[in-house]
């Protein structure tokens, strides 16, 4: 994408800045290519709106994307991001703490949000009469959140024992935040969304503030309606509603510390007498479909799905069902970050099988594809499987307002968007032969071994 | 030293904040224990003075140390604080780029500067009817620094050429480098103080002049003068020189984001066929003198003298001497971060011995230590050869002066300096046992491998 985007830009001065402050105005008027009639527009306090015909049913969806997520957090206060999000529920001085999603359910509707490194997005599912409700009350948090001091301590209880629950119950889960602190030597990315325990426990009402504050406003917000509306009306009703929220600061470009170039593999074992089996698994960094030189990321994404991806993978084929190396195995390629991307291979050894033979299996299916990439019968599967997961995408309103959405607020464009399965269908063996050398380097790796712990050295450890 | 600051300050509310704000004021008047007659004061401007009389020869160690160091850079900047310590050479209005340390050097005097993670300090020694001048100097560039852009593109030049030969150009060097990032998951001590080269690229004379007139100024500053001098002239020519410099903003207590609870063992395998033998070598996390509770460091400190520095250490006698497993083995304890300290052991294999042989081994000294803990003797030999090092080390002028110039600068006091022997003698036996027990924790230990490629190998990867 970068690169289509420098060769539209060359000579223009401000070109990039440009490209970085406003690049979903500049695919205004584009035309789809697939899928539903997508239409855009600004409000003038900045807002940007995406609209998602959907005719089927009288249902609407409705989401507000933040450009801001957990790796926009400053040093020291992760986890504000995910808080502020929960936070969001605790009212304004129209609404008590909890009435949003009572209201939403009283009128047979659901709402809910998340938080990711890049992103924070509420929505809710409405019939399409309450789009106009649900926009006055996600307009009025999005300037009037009321916080007391009572409510952001209960809260950060609960986030606590989301954390208690999610990671620091789960062996599987404190093996994975180790492997991306290990994976991530600058970059925030290997700070866990949710925070680090010692951290959260410090999250104040005054640090949900700033957050608020500096990252909540229309300027730094992306609309999206998809459902039983047309634009005029959605364009209508946003101004309505969202078009007297405040602007809120300009804000700089995201700009995150990048990675030095990686120069060793580094390995994690944790050992933990709740863990289930020996597992072994793998993280390699590489760019995003953001980052990415062009055909980059539609070609690693296309190669695993030959290599590792599902029980038709090679991986699987081989340590699995060929070789009785494994139980299972397998792994994928997330390609979303801002900055960075990463795949990811796993394989959990049948008994009496060493680490070692799995690396030493992983490696080979990795080596074969490097030397003599996949066949075309193959390249062509992977293609098939992932335009088609595209197009069903396109029958899901949720789902495809999460698509736009998703992109967006990580600073894609509509067209990067509709022009994924064209980008896809280009991808030719070569490229992928190309990506299997470039990218499945050790050095950039981290390994992680996740150990059932004997029971008496657990209880000591946990002493 | 915390906790005994906690005993003198129960129930007093800002308690806290005022060490943290001003702890040296509080030493004012305290006598030293040992060695020489140390005497502080506070100039209005904030700039605080220590004098450390030495009439042995007419000469003087002028010292100005800065409360700031690498960890105190803001993220995707690093290098800054080392690349202003360079170009605080580059000159002010009144004295040209490079003229300070010709200036010097015609007076038979020496120079020289030097930044760490939590400080960064200036130099000189001269004869002592010069100490006006360099007075006259550094007060100057501590206001006046003048940085043209082409300085600044060439002195850039300079610290990059730096990195290279100091760090890329040794396998040593870059796995350190790998093994610091991998020990800290979230505090900055995991940046190199000299930066990450892509990070460096991009420092400019802004970042630098940024960094200058934030930290740089008489209350964020400490001045040592060792020498042939008592503290009424030095308090004279103290505000003569450096009185009229202006206070720089009002800091906040240096805060750095500190480490999750260390859960898993991690492990860098770095491979280079410029490396010249197979070595093994492992840092764990443990707290620094300034954070662990009292009398944690000094028994650490102990420990390892015991345990694994030198030709007389377990370590030593057992893996080169008995076992013949290694050519050589060694480490010690790092206890001067404001945050966290380190230890360091390390061995070079003999042919044919694997890691895991010097692993165990290693694994077998410290359980002992954990186990039995020492003998009377070891530890009365640790202690004797501790304190033997801090009192010849009162003999040297500049050594006494980076002792207090480096303790203060990091938040110690003078009392914390000079009641160091007595801490040491203190510890008992069971302090040791206790210590090993409580930090020899592989779970917060990064494992370093350093490996001479396969000359083939190490070229294909070099492409």
């Amino acid at each position: 994408m970068k690169s289509s985007w420098k060769g539209l830009c060359q000579g223009f001065f401000f070109c990039l800045a440009i490209i970085m402050m406003d690049a979903v105005l500049k695919t205004e008027n584009v035309q789809a290519k697939q899928g539903p009639d997508v239409s855009y527009f600004k409000l003038e306090n900045g807002l940007d709106v995406v609209v998602i015909p959907d005719r089927r049913a009288p249902v609407v969806t409705h989401m507000v994307w933040y450009r801001v997520g957990a790796a926009d957090e400053p040093p020291g206060v992760s986890g504000i991001a995910h808080f502020l999000e929960h936070l969001m529920f605790k009212g304004t001085e129209k609404y008590a703490p909890g009435e949003f999603s009572k209201i939403i359910a009283a009128q047979g509707g659901e709402d809910n949000a998340f938080t990711s490194q890049d992103v924070t997005a509420y929505f809710q599912r409405v019939a399409k009469d309450k789009l106009p409700m649900v926009m006055e009350m996600e307009a009025d948090r999005m300037a009037n959140l009321k916080l007391l001091e009572k409510d952001v301590v209960t809260e950060r209880d609960v986030i606590i024992e989301e954390r208690r629950s999610r990671i620091d119950n789960s062996p599987s889960a404190i093996l994975s935040e180790q492997l991306g602190a290990a994976l991530y030597q600058s970059h925030p990315y290997g700070v866990p969304v949710i925070g680090w325990m010692h951290e959260m426990e410090k999250l104040s009402r005054q640090d949900a503030l700033d957050y608020y504050e500096k990252y909540y406003a229309p300027n730094n917000a992306i609309l999206i309606v998809a459902g039983d509306v047309n634009p005029d009306e959605v364009r209508t009703l946003a101004e309505k509603y969202y078009g007297p929220v405040k602007r809120g600061p300009d804000l700089k470009a995201r700009q995150r510390p990048l990675e030095p170039k990686p120069v060793a593999p580094r390995r994690v074992t944790y050992e933990d007498k709740r863990a289930g089996k020996l597992t072994w698994q793998r993280l390699y960094l590489v760019p995003s479909y953001k980052t990415a030189p062009k055909g980059d990321s539609e070609a690693l994404e296309l190669l695993m799905k030959v290599a590792i991806e599902g029980t038709t993978s090679r991986l699987y084929k081989k340590l699995v069902l060929e070789d009785k190396l494994a139980s299972s195995a397998g792994g994928g390629y997330s390609p979303s970050g801002m900055e960075y991307g990463s795949l990811y291979v796993y394989a959990v050894p049948n008994k009496g099988v060493s680490i070692e033979q799995i690396e030493t299996a992983v490696q080979e299916v990795f080596d074969d594809m490097a030397e003599n990439g996949v066949t075309d019968q193959e390249l062509t599967r992977a293609k098939n499987s992932y335009v088609a997961d595209y197009i069903y995408g396109n029958d899901s309103q949720s789902g495809l307002a999460r698509r736009y959405g998703f992109a967006l607020a990580s600073g894609w464009t509509i067209k990067d968007v509709e022009s994924y399965p064209e980008r896809l269908k280009a991808v030719k063996p070569e490229d992928l032969k190309r990506v299997a050398n470039k990218y499945l380097d050790v050095k950039a790796s981290v390994t992680g071994i996740l150990k059932p712990a004997p029971q008496k050295q657990a209880e000591a450890s946990n002493q």
